[in-house]
């Protein structure tokens, strides 16, 4: 399978779905994926048991909040600045490309870097969406070390990090993204074809060609969505208020969604810290991370960042199960509603496409 | 010249009058360094002129706000470490040590780095004195590059920033710092003897010697210092109002110096930014930076740092020159007044040891 100038633009809108809210804007990533594929050709996506299992797979991403990432995007060769120091560190020449995360603008990204890299990408990320802090990964659960991790901006900045452990590499990752303006792009957890065979959540490019396609072809997207990744409708309706504040290199918020039609006598509220977090009515929780709490353009099916809610789009708000790594125990203590703050248990959305 | 354990607490009381307020607790650092001399033996101190041109000179010190270098001080290795990287990217072995700046702790870690690693301190730093940032440097206006900036600390994390400028490194080493707690230890503007002849201030080692030495054996210590640097005392008081916020790796606020004896009806006030930026009286700056403004206790001379700064302390408070560097045009543009926010002029002190 290849991504050209031609299927990117559906790749992108399933990325925009499997974002959860978050992963950066797709507009601008699609863009820079459609520049790159025209220049430099397409992208071969291979599965992860193709690879050479000594060969080294790099996984990069934007890191930062997605409302900066709206007007800081890079200048198109952090791909290539990023290889370059990656094979400087380890001595060993990149084999592979891979998404950290899926969803939104970084499933896009590393398509770009790729291209221009003339590498392969491979059919896999690290979350199977998006989540917000590096160590949110299933390479982390799989006991891959984060660091090397590096940091590169659009200025040339770049920053190489060792540290001890993962809540360490993710501060200073953080810290590093704040002082280079709140949004910069990087790798972390590299590793072999052999360990990313295990690590990673393996077929998530070619997933979120299928979504987009189905988003293209559909009647009624909202329907299409969950027919293709299972999942339930929790209400139609409006953007009402928007409360987001971008600090710390994260952007944080809630927005509260009016019913319309049906659910005219419904109201959902949705927590983001980058990515939607937990979806409450009555105050009591109606979905959770790990699963996907996603806000789409009932029109459409595109799904609407965290950065990009405003009072008065009408939308559909959907849960999509998580990868099933993510609902073990080590898992949830990972990105269960817990590891949020919230002291609330994790009820997991059935696979299958039930009703409201 | 050498500095072994009977020698550091005079250094220490030196480098404590330079640090302006700032460059760290020093009791701390004399602590470690009298621990390192005792363990790996004396450091010699050498004359910029006697390093091989071409050897590699490293300039080392603290980052991040003094408040927080009272509590979370180094584990000992951290020079090793930051040797250990600096001969791994440079390719070059490491032919001496020097203070980032002479003043406060950041006279005396590198010591007692220098004396784990066998090699010699060269007679010179810097600043001649401390400031707030990595770019404060005499290293800076001779045009050498701060980068590679590496940053490491207690628990061996480990950063190194490849920044394009000065301003970029400065705000990503700070990010870096805050994200490692507030205080961490690192390298910037690596050079060669032969740069180093010109791009810094020779004699400060030797000169915080004498002055601690001359601390020892005074009955007026105040007027010792001023003998020994020239420059003037401001005003005798005891410590009013103290003002004092640790925010972004700095501590910043300001301090109410209420005369006592001949000063009984005057009033200083001094603002800082880690160092002693401005005196004021009636709200008239009567000392600001470059020059060192200096909080000292009136019985002893011991400089008072400003993260100690407390209600009902005696103190003198002095206002000593500064490098002729850094009266220049370009060294005012630096760290003038102006340089931090102030719409004020700067007016030298007499060099003589003239009268308040």
């Amino acid at each position: 399978m290849e991504l050209d100038p031609d299927t990117i633009a559906a790749h992108g809108r399933g990325c925009g779905v499997l974002g959860a809210g978050g992963g950066g804007p797709v507009d601008v990533g699609v863009l820079m994926c459609r520049r790159a594929l025209e220049a430099f050709g397409p992208v071969s996506v291979i599965d992860v048991e193709s690879m050479d299992p000594d060969g080294l797979l790099m996984p990069v991403g934007g890191v930062g909040a997605p409302t900066v990432g709206l007007e800081k995007f890079g200048r198109g060769d952090e791909g290539v600045r990023l290889r370059d120091r990656v094979e400087a560190l380890t001595g060993q020449r990149v084999a592979a490309v891979m998404c950290v995360e899926i969803g939104g603008a970084n499933g896009c990204l590393p398509v770009s870097w790729a291209a221009q890299l003339g590498l392969p990408l491979v059919d896999a990320d690290g979350m199977g969406r998006a989540f917000p802090e590096t160590g949110h990964v299933t390479m982390n659960l799989a006991g891959i070390p984060v660091c090397p991790a590096i940091v590169t901006d659009e200025h040339g900045n770049t920053i190489v990090v060792e540290a001890g452990d993962e809540a360490a590499a993710e501060r200073i990752v953080r810290s590093v993204t704040s002082g280079l303006g709140g949004w910069a792009v990087g790798v972390d957890h590299l590793m072999t074809g052999a360990q990313a065979r295990h690590a990673t959540v393996r077929g998530s490019v070619t997933l979120a060609g299928r979504i987009g396609r189905a988003l293209d072809a559909a009647v009624d997207p909202v329907g299409a969505v969950i027919d293709e990744v299972g999942g339930r409708l929790l209400l139609t309706g409006k953007v009402g208020d928007v409360d987001r504040t971008t600090a710390g290199g994260f952007v944080r918020g809630s927005v509260t969604l009016d019913g319309l039609g049906d659910d005219r006598d419904r109201t959902l509220r949705v927590e983001f810290q980058n990515e939607n977090l937990v979806a409450l009515e009555d105050g009591r929780p109606v979905a959770t991370v790990p699963d996907l709490i996603c806000v789409v353009d009932t029109q459409t099916g595109d799904a609407i960042g965290t950065e990009l809610l405003r009072y008065g789009q009408r939308v559909s708000v959907l849960v999509l199960p998580c990868d099933d790594r993510w609902r073990t125990p080590a898992g949830l203590a990972l990105v269960g509603p817990r590891a949020f703050g919230y002291s609330i248990d994790y009820s997991p959305v059935p696979r299958g496409g039930e009703g409201p």
